[in-house]
């Protein structure tokens, strides 16, 4: 099963230890079926012969499924990771028609009933779809089905931002890490870090790989809460122009940078990043790729070329793919509107056209399921504030795109990559990455050392 | 100029403290002249002005141009790196015709004259080319023009490898590192290295990124000498299988291992990469890609795909490119046929439709600069050896070759790409690149770190 994580084992330890499923009597099924809505339509034959079907389909994975009738179909599973119910017919059918886009409906909105281990349970999704041939076809066809085009146009990037980043501070406040609210995959050099170290290490990291010197002026594209934006202006003394279209989130940060005293080192633009103007030093975006449609990358690698000075270097860091395709459905509609994750090769769409040339990548993937587990983790722990804060059908949202998350980068269906670049004829760039991985009180500037 | 090495400005020296250049008295081209088998026929205005528009066109390179009587055409040019006589008509003809493919062909046969810093006076034309909008359109027409489609079969690539790396071994061991004859990028993580001590490290380097540990098994395509398969044998204590289809260097490569005693270790197959079979924990190829048509990555691909393990990596080293386009004409017609560096983006036709991750991608141009400097530096100073090993037309497309290279790399034209991979469900991966650049004593395997 991959990466299990203690708590999830204690999940599955939780449903196995029932004992509940030795026999055809489906007694967990029965007890939460009284509080689900069941259908009172008589379930038949066809039905259960759906459910095997579907379940063989996506490899089998280890589930206990029943539907409104409360009687397992599947009841030969023996080391559960979940229990399921399908509490009407119409679910069954929309789960079949478009499983990407309707599970994860059905499930916020109660009429599928999931208790147990969703990370784990998505993984072996992702890993019995991932080994079929004829499934990936099929797949496809799905997704393709399941999904919109994206064009985000001004507007649209407008409003599919506030859809994600406005819902309320006070949300993510909840569960990010507590010293820079950073919503961008952190980075663990070292097992045991906390979120909170671990969100700091990305800072230095992605500081390092820019090699900033004092002084340096530095435009960031999609700044978030202005988490790296301050940080850099704090530590690496240099002076940040940072973009970002979501107002909540710029209010935020404007405030953070008065209160500590930066507000002449940091500048918060509320404007897309395609109204960049003037010329910086450094060039730095962290999570707004996934943002971009693929048709405006040359666009933004235009922005990037007539901003960034002749010995400037860049950095974007951003979630990817191997194999090229859309968003997974459900999650772009509901969670990500706008989202489309690149390949390494779709993202050179931003620098080859404009002659700039790539340096350095790499991909931290992994580090990305160790913060989503530890988003998850804090994600639980508040679950009653935000039920109040939001509603049980907006928690149950949020944790199926973690846990979904969590899996994906589990398994490679997603990827993390931080790609440096610069002028294409720029020579003062550093040959050795040694500078970046040496001892925090040895920091050169090696872009600068001719 | 941006790179000019103090070899290159010692000759620039001495082409400009001459002092011919301030009148319009040709004298060192009247002392060339009488050497180099000039043209009877008489130079006409026409003749004058096309020259004129040749080098206006290429963006004024600091050059002296004379025709067939002797007479310059740009006196004007004040620092010359060089200077260039057209012996007759039709040689500049068919260098206005196709100056990627004629020129060097019409140096080689001495038809072109050309004296002073040729890595300088490239690296002018490549800036002069760039820096015009209208100029790239014309050199991408001229440049397919020029250029051959690239379709290496089975055949053609023997054919291909036969005509650049069967010349003869002595020849290269003239001018490579006497260490491990590597014939492709060195590294230089510290600026003092020697051309030995930079191939060495550049062989850890690779190394380390793969993270050898003892007993693994290894397989290596386009082998060259063999010298990155012994050292991988002796120094990381695995097992090597090493394909190559140039039999000079399979026979050179084993004639080594014996006599080291590797034999055992190192099994060298004269063959195509396409043939490789079995399984392995490692996928190695440094300098091979280059050699490989473009339409044949997704097959590379799929034998990767096949001979690596579950929890194998993969590095390839290779020139590359940052825009798209076919080898410089004459190198890929007279020195390298069947030559095409890739860019990032096409190398991943590679990884991403065969499910293979990339980790990570370092480009070390700079690098190639500075090996190809000291190649060149060796080359010079054993030119009569090799003229007499070949001849005068032999040696001036091998210098032409080498300082050209040398200017593509300064200028950013080439690149050099390093890329590690492995299957994408793989979680056996370092989550940090610090491994790599820790000192040797501490070399540890974190792939296999669980």
């Amino acid at each position: 099963m991959g990466l299990i994580t203690p708590q999830k084992q204690q999940q599955h330890r939780a449903v196995s230890n029932t004992n509940h499923f030795t026999g055809y009597c489906p007694s967990p099924f029965k007890t939460l079926a009284k509080k689900s809505p069941l259908s009172h339509s008589t379930v038949t034959q066809f039905d259960r012969w759906l459910v095997r079907k579907m379940v063989d389909v996506v490899g089998n994975p280890p589930v206990r499924i029943s539907l409104w009738d409360g009687v397992e179909v599947t009841p030969y599973c023996k080391n559960p990771l979940a229990i399921m119910i399908y509490c009407d017919r119409a679910a069954l059918f929309k789960t079949i028609l478009d499983p990407e886009l309707h599970w994860g409906d059905l499930y916020c909105s109660g009429r599928v009933v999931f208790e147990g281990d969703m990370a784990g349970f998505m993984q072996a999704i992702f890993l019995g779809i991932s080994g079929k041939d004829k499934i990936s076809r099929l797949r496809k066809t799905v997704l393709w089905l399941g999904h919109r085009s994206i064009f985000n146009s001004f507007d649209q990037a407008k409003e599919n931002i506030h859809h994600h980043y406005d819902i309320g501070n006070a949300f993510y406040k909840l569960w990010l890490d507590e010293e820079v609210m950073q919503y961008t995959c952190a980075y663990f050099p070292h097992d045991e870090m906390t979120l909170e170290q671990a969100q700091l290490a990305k800072l230095h990291h992605v500081c390092r790989k820019l090699a900033l010197k004092p002084g340096d002026s530095v435009v960031e594209a999609g700044c978030g809460w202005g988490g790296l934006a301050r940080f850099m202006a704090r530590h690496y003394d240099v002076k940040v122009t940072a973009y970002n279209i979501s107002k909540e989130q710029i209010k935020f940060a404007r405030h953070r940078a008065e209160e500590e005293g930066l507000s002449d080192k940091v500048e918060f633009v509320l404007d897309d990043y395609r109204n960049i103007h003037g010329k910086f030093d450094v060039f730095v975006s962290v999570g707004m790729l996934e943002h971009v449609a693929k048709h405006d990358y040359q666009e933004l690698g235009q922005v990037i070329r007539s901003c960034l000075k002749k010995e400037g270097r860049g950095l974007i860091h951003s979630i990817g793919r191997v194999v090229s395709g859309p968003m997974n459905a459900w999650i772009e509609r509901r969670i990500f509107p706008g989202a489309c994750p690149p390949t390494l090769s779709e993202m050179m769409q931003i620098f080859e056209p404009n002659n700039l040339a790539t340096y350095d990548v790499e991909n931290i993937r992994l580090h990305y399921s160790k913060t989503l587990q530890m988003w998850s983790e804090r994600f639980e722990q508040h679950k009653d504030e935000i039920v109040e804060m939001m509603d049980e059908e907006f928690v149950r949202a949020w944790s199926l795109y973690l846990y979904g998350s969590l899996a994906a980068f589990n398994v490679g269906e997603l990827q993390l990559f931080q790609v440096v670049f610069g002028h294409v004829e720029n020579n003062k760039i550093p040959r050795s990455r040694q500078y970046i991985y040496e001892a925090d009180k040895n920091l050169g500037h090696p872009f600068h050392v001719t």
